[in-house]
């Protein structure tokens, strides 16, 4: 699952790739001699368990029967209620935030309701965009909405949100405070994402810039919030808050970038997701727009192709070799090449930030190690 | 539209209506000994002038298409984006707000940022629950998804709740944390709420006290919040912030009531909802669930014909008469005699609350003359 030595890692390496060949989907880590071994591994179950039992408590004050939706949104209990082992996702955002309170010399404990109501903001909004988007599966499961239907989506989505705000002040300190007034930014930067997100599936034409900056706001914005969130209960200055900050919100820009990648040539085994789901989706994803933005005459063939399709009503027939002929012109504009190299410039912009902040060397690998992380995923 | 002398008032007394004769809607008021002269309408006027150019602010703060979406909903604008005069509502909840910060003896514009965030909360509530219930209609207007869908209804409504954190939390202070985690408090409460009500939605019987329960949770905790969020902020000590919310609590319970007896008995040019407006949305509401649980030969047939009624495909197409004949069984049963006795009892027990609190007596009446206003007012 991991490559922490990307750029000794043929898989890994995307830039020697030709236009029309097999580029693999994933850029490479920075390179090898900047790397002490770090076990992320370790480091995503330490953060998923220190937080899945605080997690489960905050969720467990829901009112009946909302906690009951909760619990199956998360993936602890099925359709049935009966319980599931869940496979509880990568787990990133509660790993940074107990790192990050390490940052301040505090216990990675400290870094706990954090992560929690981290946790709790990013599941609200995962609950309202399904239910906006109209998408029946996540994680391999029936999406809330289809299964309880759309007044519980809402109302739990609302709840969690309500519960995130309350796990972290009711610590009753200035830290919390602190705490809670950059993650309710965050929050309100994560709902103009997603406002960005549908007006965009209105228009025919989005700019590089615009996608970048609505992914910006529904990935980075969290991202952001996680990775600082630990330091700032452990009273870190806004300094180095607002730096811990920017490393989340690049590191939150490759996430995306690798996602988006992943979206069209992702192997479904490993993603859960359809073949050249995206593109099914008609998503202006980073490879889509930059595409279309590349000029040439693939880049103009895509563009005809593409407005051909928004008008057609046998898009949802179309057969596999349909999108593999997309997918093999939006990587013939150059939009697959420069996606991977834009994760790595936001990969590299993300470790840059953590120069700004004075950390034990043993944290700041760690950062690293999960920035490299992001960006070599599969899945 | 006020009546302070309400006891002197024949249009106020119900408490010696005999059944089937035509009760008025609105109970007593306290007895006017207890009164000084309180310009309500001055107050409420004072808390809407405070709170709106605030309010506006910071839903100017929304990315369009938001704040235009946002500025619908509040009535500022018409679905064709041209400004109109709007009526804004009662604006009890602003009123309380900065008059609960007079009971630390600060200024009342101490209390602006909670009443700004309450009408945020609040205002989330109404654009969720209305597109969860359905509601075309909200203070003679159509409704926020009916006219920008309901993507936008979810979306704003998420907005607002999270600048209403944004904008308490900006303050910095820890008396402005307490009163933000209070207010998140309240929320899942309201929350709590919503889910209850729609779950007695699929019920036959519903409780006098689940149905007090759930008001309280819809109406009550966010007065509660709205009558001590100026004091918490103005440094109130938390035993003076938990009378006040019971004085809200309490107030809310009576305001619900009062609300109860509207939906019913109301005058509709007063209240811009259609005639036995609860009745035709079959809504458990006080009167309903007393009259149920009365017992006696009207409560049997009501029950009888309700539960028919919940089968009957014809329901939608019921005539004026149908529905006054529910009404008048309702009203033989004992239902509405019971809810206004029972929102003077809640009137009673919000003043009572008062006397734990340590105030100018200035305050304390005008805490009074806003409670009596609650349950005297037609609309």
């Amino acid at each position: 699952m991991l490559d922490q030595h990307g750029s000794a890692h043929p898989r890994t390496l995307s830039g020697t790739a030709t236009r029309g060949e097999t580029v693999p989907t994933v850029p490479p880590a920075t390179p090898a001699a900047r790397r002490t071994a770090v076990d992320v591994t370790a480091l995503l179950e330490r953060g998923r368990t220190l937080a899945t039992p605080v997690l489960r408590a905050a969720v467990d004050r829901l009112a009946p029967p909302m906690d009951t939706v909760a619990a199956y949104h998360f993936g602890w209990i099925d359709a049935q209620g009966n319980p599931t082992d869940g496979d509880g996702g990568k787990a990133v955002r509660p790993a940074l935030a107990v790192l990050s309170a390490e940052v301040t010399g505090a216990a990675p404990e400290v870094g706990v309701p954090g992560a929690v109501a981290v946790e709790l903001v990013h599941n609200f909004s995962l609950l309202h965009d399904d239910l906006m988007d109209g998408d029946e599966q996540r994680r391999h499961r029936d999406t809330v909405w289809k299964v309880h239907g759309p007044a519980q989506a809402i109302l739990v989505g609302d709840a969690l949100f309500a519960l995130a705000g309350e796990i972290l002040l009711e610590l009753g300190t200035v830290e919390a405070a602190r705490a809670t007034h950059r993650m309710t930014v965050a929050t309100r930067a994560l709902i103009d994402g997603q406002a960005q997100d549908i007006s965009y599936e209105h228009r025919d034409r989005v700019s590089v810039e615009e996608c970048l900056e609505m992914e910006g706001n529904k990935t980075g914005a969290l991202l952001a919030c996680a990775s600082s969130i630990g330091a700032v209960l452990g009273g870190a200055d806004a300094r180095t808050a607002d730096a811990l900050e920017k490393y989340g919100y690049h590191l939150g820009l490759a996430f995306q970038a690798v996602d988006d990648l992943l979206g069209i040539w992702g192997d479904p085994e490993a993603t859960g997701k359809q073949t050249w789901s995206d593109l099914r989706q008609r998503k202006k994803s980073l490879p889509v727009v930059a595409a279309l933005a590349a000029g040439g005459s693939a880049s103009e063939r895509l563009g005809e192709i593409l407005a051909a399709d928004a008008k057609s009503s046998e898009f949802d027939s179309f057969s596999e070799g349909e999108f593999a002929a997309r997918a093999a012109l939006i990587e013939e504009a150059g939009g697959r090449d420069w996606t991977a190299e834009e994760a790595r410039r936001q990969h590299t912009v993300a470790l840059e930030a953590l120069n700004a902040v004075d950390m034990p060397e043993q944290v700041r690998d760690r950062f690293t190690a999960l920035a490299d992380f992001v960006v070599v995923r599969k899945r």
